[in-house]
């Protein structure tokens, strides 16, 4: 087992790892759509967007020159051509920023809040999500996450997995790389956290992508921690 | 009275605002001197190191070619002058270090805490401070600071009252900086606040300098709230 006792600040993905995305935007969409009397198969528009998630960042990190874009425009932009292609109709301006700020009213996985907190009480704990600050600090009010923090790729002007995320989430806590913990449902995520140094703490979120899941259904790693949830985490971290 | 309905988060000053840097400070070393056996005038030291503070941060200001610098490292610099000043014997690294860690290691006034938790109930509540992130990561940690996140003058590379850091601020939160109040005992900072388009609240901090306090000892601008403490302007927001 590797030695944790250097670990002072555990950062987290959010999307999948600590909020379930995808039936959070059905659930709320679904709702929303009847009451407002739109219609369309919301879970093919959430499944859709989130489909063009990691091409949309690709875009950012190829073009360089055109300067960092934030996920909530990402998102936008995403939403726009989705509505045109399934042909949903009726929505106004405001109704496309309802369902983009969509992704800042998540819920969390039912362990999430139970074990943040009991990790909160040893160690600085802090996103590090490709969500924007305003996307992720709006999201921690809405479902009541205890962050100590808010880190966003936003603040790097880099996506993960790119290095300069895990390492300036290390340098703005002024501390070194292997005092961070990088806690995801990702192995890919854990991967790059892992080539730069800092340690990784796996958590199976199988049911993330709901039927169309295709990975990520156990650890792929060489993780310091693998856990079914947050709580196993903070038993690891004798929390 | 001021509208202040479309005020959705609340953006606080640090040192002297929400903690007592100096008695802080103060206790800290003097208890830490009796342990370690070191003799030194401590209240001259925490006095003469916040007497170069403004200086400090006028260099890194005067040098944009040198890059910035953050707060923890201009701490740092200034004490090693100020120990050889006033002639402190005895201390190694380590202490120096421990000293200018001293920063992240404040109490609150009084009246803070309850008042943070009070405002973190309608409001995004965040410290935007010439202090690092890691030292009010620490700091908050240290005194039970309730903070939604963390921004610092670090992440937009200016030091207060740069333009750059009040309007940074509410951008990183996707707000108007009309929908930002500023909360601050220093009427300079409210001033540079307000002619960024943020609101503004006063809060009065008479012992925060000790004896040597020669300002803003009441509100001098046309601030929004004007309180005595942190309880006064959550009962004029409706908290």
């Amino acid at each position: 087992m590797s030695d944790l006792s250097a670990v002072k600040a555990l950062v987290f993905d959010v999307f999948g790892t600590v909020v379930d995305w995808r039936t959070s935007l059905i659930c709320d969409f679904t709702w929303w759509g009847q009451t407002r009397g739109i219609k369309a198969d919301w879970t093919a528009l959430v499944d859709g967007w989130r489909g063009v998630y990691v091409a949309s960042m690709d875009e950012v990190r190829k073009h360089p020159e055109r300067g960092y874009v934030i996920l909530d425009v990402l998102h936008r932009r995403s939403l726009e051509k989705l509505v045109e292609q399934q042909a949903i109709k009726g929505l106004t301006d405001a109704d496309l920023d309802y369902l983009t700020k969509g992704w800042h009213r998540l819920q969390p996985w039912p362990d999430s809040i139970a074990g943040l907190t009991r990790l909160k009480k040893k160690f600085i704990i802090s996103p590090l999500s490709n969500g924007n600050v305003g996307l992720l600090t709006n999201m921690a009010k809405f479902a009541g996450l205890p962050w100590d923090l808010v880190m966003s790729a936003e603040l790097f002007e880099h996506y993960k997995p790119d290095p300069e995320t895990y390492l300036g989430a290390a340098r703005l806590l002024g501390l070194a790389p292997g005092e961070v913990m990088m806690v995801a449902a990702h192995n890919k995520d854990l991967r790059a956290a892992q080539s730069n140094g800092l340690k990784t703490a796996f958590v199976a979120r199988p049911t993330e992508y709901g039927p169309l899941q295709k990975e990520d259904f156990e650890a792929t790693g060489n993780w310091d921690i693998v856990a079914r949830d947050f709580a196993g985490i903070a038993d690891r971290l004798g929390c």
